[in-house]
């Protein structure tokens, strides 16, 4: 596998001709793409272009609506569901934290459930729209059914992420971005390309035994909780993911558990939905609600140098503060380009094919 | 090791008779007997009246106030910061949900903050009783320092639980109510009495190494976070536990981090603390501030059901619901009585002895 490095710039126009293409308003494809190009900025490289093709391919199968009428469906001052008509989750999920945002403006903070919606791009993005504001930020997302909860064999949950985003002071900001299961798929992947086996308690197999295959998912296996297994806490990365989709979709009116439709174009959604497309919810808290936006920020700078010092196990390897990685990649990829594997590259180059448009310089 | 049953009256009139001995207006010493005795008859016995002792002794040392005055120091319509004035948890924690659920009423939802309390018990007792107004209730808490983030040996974390609590329709409520860390400090307990080792992953020695020693705190060793390695995402534990340190503490004034005051009395607090007290954070949501009540609560039910209904692994394990364990324990413990191990008799009837009033029954 060999690897290339498109500048940031590049890739970003890129993408907004692809969005433009399939009908997207120029303010929209704008938004997708700097929601996407966030990702690979950031280093989260399997939420970035490399799902270009798969929201193209969405949209093919009528499944993503280019032209969505976001609309409030439901509201109180400080809570609403909003319905985003098919669109795009990459736009779907700003217009509803924007909406929180303003909620929070007037009322100290504002709370929105997504109903309609499609995949979101990564969680951290939309939470850290909150954090330039001064405000505390929250975004989740239900997703695809990949994982078995405790005990069982069958794949009922996404890995359903979570997102909690702090201003700091003179430091980065706290950014807590996690799947809620133990593995992300993203890492088996890495794993089956490099041919190695993963470690146990990532995934089981279809008669819900421990495995180290990285291909078990593909045989029916499904990925397990954080936690792992009941004697490490497994239950409690259940009880987080179903969290995520009580909040996201049972309350905004989306499906949830196994109705979630499927990422990948190729599979169709289950009959007789209870719900409408993926859920989201997103939220706000000024800091300023709670105390002073200095005294607050003094104090997250206490707590992360307290935390940063803290002795190491191995001196080669400081504790990491959430949120971190993200930013050094950021850091280094604005100046060295965003690295993309030629499998991606190949893909994005056939997209760009089949949509008539300037492939990847 | 014995164990003997009391009834749940009589051992709430106990413990409000401690509360009551200790200078507790007779309201507040009722809801301090409440919050513990939910937690004994949940089967969450390491936060009931097994605690009783370890409060009162606090008292004793003057780390605890009978009589707070507790006060608003900061507010927005739907956001507060609360001053427990050093006054139990058990009466602080209430106060703070009940104005959440004013807020909630009034414009959809409801945040508070909390500084310069103590422990409040288990998290799920707050958060239910947003429940009972058909909301969504939100409760977390800080605690003692006993947990070392991923890559260092120091504990700067307490087992800070977050609990999500949701109604249902005709089933018991949906309520998350977990600590952060891998295992409890509860389980260790467990396996020092039965001179047992504990399974790798839930503690390690204080040179940072795995373990499976039960009493590798007593020699400078720490809890590990939820998720237990790096590799299996213990990360995210720490990411979860920050999360709650950070609302419950550096957003209200409370201390955090390894400044959080010991709850054992014979610890004292470290010195230039920079907060009082220990924190909280606990929210309240209207459920029909996102969709009618009905429809929420009959997704919820198809929700349960669809989850309780999956493929076992064993056939004699059917997956739980989040908060099912403990609505079986309240129903078998209100009519056969809460068990307690003789140690904890022994402690509670030296308690009475030490503060003159009537033994337990």
């Amino acid at each position: 596998m060999s690897i290339s490095a498109f500048s940031e710039d590049n890739l970003r126009k890129f993408t907004e001709s692809v969005f433009t293409k399939i009908g997207c308003s120029p303010e929209h494809a704008s938004l997708a793409a700097d929601v996407l190009l966030s990702s690979d900025l950031r280093g989260i490289d399997s939420h970035g272009v490399a799902r270009l093709s798969g929201y193209v391919r969405l949209w093919e199968r009528k499944r993503i609506n280019a032209t969505p009428s976001i609309t409030i469906v439901h509201e109180t001052a400080t809570t609403a569901t909003i319905d985003g008509d098919a669109g795009l989750g990459l736009v779907v999920a700003p217009f509803a934290m924007n909406l929180a945002l303003e909620k929070a403006e007037k009322y100290g903070s504002g709370w929105i459930s997504v109903r309609n919606s499609n995949h979101f791009g990564i969680a951290g993005y939309h939470a850290l729209q909150a954090v330039k504001r001064d405000m505390i930020g929250f975004a989740m997302t239900n997703a695809s059914p990949l994982v078995a909860p405790t005990f069982t064999t069958e794949r009922l949950l996404g890995t359903n992420p979570m997102c909690y985003a702090f201003p700091a002071g003179k430091y980065d900001p706290v950014v807590v971005d996690m799947a809620t299961s133990a593995a992300a798929n993203g890492k088996l992947e890495i794993a089956q390309r490099a041919g190695k086996p993963i470690p146990e308690g990532w995934v089981q197999t279809n008669a819900g035994s421990e495995t180290t295959d990285a291909h078990a998912l593909k045989t029916g296996g499904s990925l397990l909780t954080l936690g792992s297994d009941r004697e490490h806490g497994s239950h409690k990365g259940f009880g987080l993911s179903a969290t995520v989709d009580i909040l996201s979709a049972v309350l905004s009116g989306a499906n949830y558990g196994p109705w979630v439709p499927p990422f990948v174009a190729f599979l169709d959604p289950l009959p007789n939905l209870p719900g409408l497309g993926i859920g989201h919810f997103v939220g706000a808290m000024r800091v300023d609600g709670f105390r002073p936006v200095d005294e607050f920020k003094e104090h997250m700078d206490n707590w992360i140098e307290r935390f940063k010092s803290a002795k190491p196990i191995d001196v080669t390897q400081p504790v990491v503060i959430p949120g971190e990685p993200e930013v050094l990649a950021e850091k280094y990829r604005k100046v060295n380009g965003i690295p993309l594997a030629d499998v991606v590259v190949r893909d994005l180059n056939d997209l760009a094919e089949r949509l008539e448009i300037e492939k990847l310089k």
